[in-house]
């Protein structure tokens, strides 16, 4: 997507076809600075510290990690400890083992002299199949809109969205933002209202931030806000991403989500999940009483970073320091409250059904 | 209530009885700082810069402001300019009116050397009235608590609360706390999940502060978590407060509240809403279409307030400078996801019925 006018991914090659760059994502919404990754503990050290986050594009950072191993040791031992180096990351990524997985099995049976041009290919193939993926999410959810435009017949398509699932956490277009940046695409009037995400903030500082480079009208709201703006009929539609989806249509997604849910059913507000097929997991079904949810640092509570006026991008404590924080990072919306999932493959009901519907080869295995 | 174990009002007067003191609130929960006021000028000063918050602490302030003038200039010229300064600093504060009016009603049939006395008198009266009121919400919703504990039978009662409904922002006991604060004194086990409360963060920075100085048990959580402790039996009762209750239970308080009351409700949780009953306006019916919501700066929403880790207070930007923000500042909970009342006369259904059992003189005029 677009950056004040210039088409960007967020993870890409130079001119020179060998050095990889990214966004540094931790100095957004106030900076916005591509860096150079130019050997394998570069990419390992923008995985762990984070400068890139979101599933997909932590895979592809991985997969070009490993190409950039290729180009100083391409021998099996370069392979193998690039594989454990860049493992060990961010241990919980499941994108992450999956990725460096492919990359092993197509470099391992090459001679060490063509894997570092194997290497830049398959990378290169693993962020076009995100990008491939995203775009048909896209053009699945862009209905949606569109079948609100027609209804409305006039005056923006209001539409809710928590945390990021934008392309700055794939490759590019993102999961829930795909219908977005399509609509926009075919010239839809839309609006977005974008939620704070507390305590992380991802939608101030990351989901705000692409829509306003790209030129997406929109408005940052707390999260307590989008209940009364449905109540007000002011929220047509809510695209939200997810991290796992149950068999049965349960979406484990950022924390608050299920309130927006809820909120979105009170008022007859329809509420879609976007998602590639690989975030189903087919081996849950109830999604509140089977997916563990990761208690976070309470630090993340207590502290705030943002910029201060004099320029300085630091955090500051809202917290008194005798108070517990506690710091739950996901929830589970259970399917009864989703309107419909949107794939790769098209949309469906959240319910067994529904995935069976489009998941034919996966569905009661 | 205490703090660090010494009993506080949010306001009293000090050893000579005339000069007044209040907590600077601007400054918590960083710094407990008690100012002292020794003229109307400076009441007036803390009334419009907020350094006091909540109806019933800006109508004492009030009062004790008309009393600060009686010391200087106690004549009708004295009293008519000091109702007209007072008045000014906050024109949408009910209560700032009603205090206003009560003091000029006992002050202006007195010849000007007993007013002082007079002033002051009635000042402490209309500050014991607001402890007597939240004490007696205290009582009324202490036993709900009780019930929660007997039926356990063992572990706190969980309750949630939203926003600062507590003793700063009224003279002692606060209005959501009082139950807790009494429970607390009857040797009840008790824990709150306190809710940040964005955009002004009141939750972070005043109920956790109250709640911490006083030595109940208490989690600051992000305003997204409520749903998901809900969910896993986290919660075991909610209260909050109010600014306006309609004639049929419908309930307009801090952004976020309405959320809260749809996880409540889908979740079997028990959800109170305290008030002191003249915050009941009998005038309005339906809440959602009849209360006018104040949308606040943009501001409060792009810039968050708070300490840095070298001991500085400021604010720090997290929004893109780019995107738009909106701020609405408070929801409507309609009366049917309220599963009662709790009113310094006892608690009631929140139904028109419910209301009229406890106010006949009230309702239905």
């Amino acid at each position: 997507m677009k950056v004040d006018g210039i088409p960007y991914r967020s993870i890409f090659t130079a001119a020179d076809g060998r050095t990889v760059r990214v966004i540094d994502q931790r100095r957004l919404p106030h900076d916005f600075v591509v860096v150079d990754l130019s050997t394998r503990d570069e990419a390992a050290v923008a995985i762990r510290d984070m400068w890139v986050r979101g599933a997909p594009l932590i895979g592809a950072t991985a997969a070009y990690g490993m190409a950039l191993q290729m180009r100083t040791d391409p021998s099996d031992a370069g392979l193998d400890e690039a594989w454990r180096v860049l493992n060990a990351t961010r241990p919980t990524a499941v994108n992450l083992r999956w990725a460096l997985d492919v990359m092993a099995a197509v470099l391992r049976p090459l001679p060490p002299a063509e894997r570092e041009a194997a290497a830049y290919a398959r990378a290169a193939a693993i962020a076009d199949e995100d990008v491939a993926i995203n775009r048909a999410i896209g053009e699945a959810g862009v209905a949606l809109i569109e079948a609100v435009a027609a209804r409305k017949g006039g005056g923006p398509v209001n539409i809710l969205t928590h945390c990021n699932a934008g392309w700055l956490a794939t490759v590019d277009w993102g999961t829930a933002t795909a219908p977005i940046y399509m609509a926009r695409e075919r010239g839809v009037d839309v609006h977005v209202w974008v939620d704070e995400t507390r305590p992380r903030n991802q939608g101030a500082s990351l989901t705000a931030w692409e829509l306003a480079g790209h030129g997406v009208p929109h408005t940052l709201v707390v999260d307590n806000a989008g209940g009364h703006l449905m109540q007000h009929g002011k929220v047509d539609l809510v695209i939200v991403g997810t991290d796992r989806t149950t068999a049965r249509g349960d979406v484990c997604n950022k924390i608050g989500t299920y309130l927006k849910a809820l909120a979105a059913h009170d008022n007859g507000v329809p509420f879609h999940v976007a998602l590639p097929s690989p975030t189903i997991d087919w081996t849950v079904s109830d999604g509140l009483a089977e997916i563990p949810i990761e208690e976070r640092s309470g630090e993340e509570v207590g502290w705030v970073w943002g910029r201060t006026a004099a320029g300085e991008v630091t955090r500051v404590r809202i917290a008194p320091e005798a108070s517990g924080l506690g710091n739950p990072a996901f929830d589970v919306t259970p399917a009864r409250l989703v309107t419909g999932l949107i794939t790769e493959r098209g949309l469906c009901a959240a319910s067994p059904e529904g995935l069976a519907s489009l998941f034919p080869e996966r569905a009661g295995r």
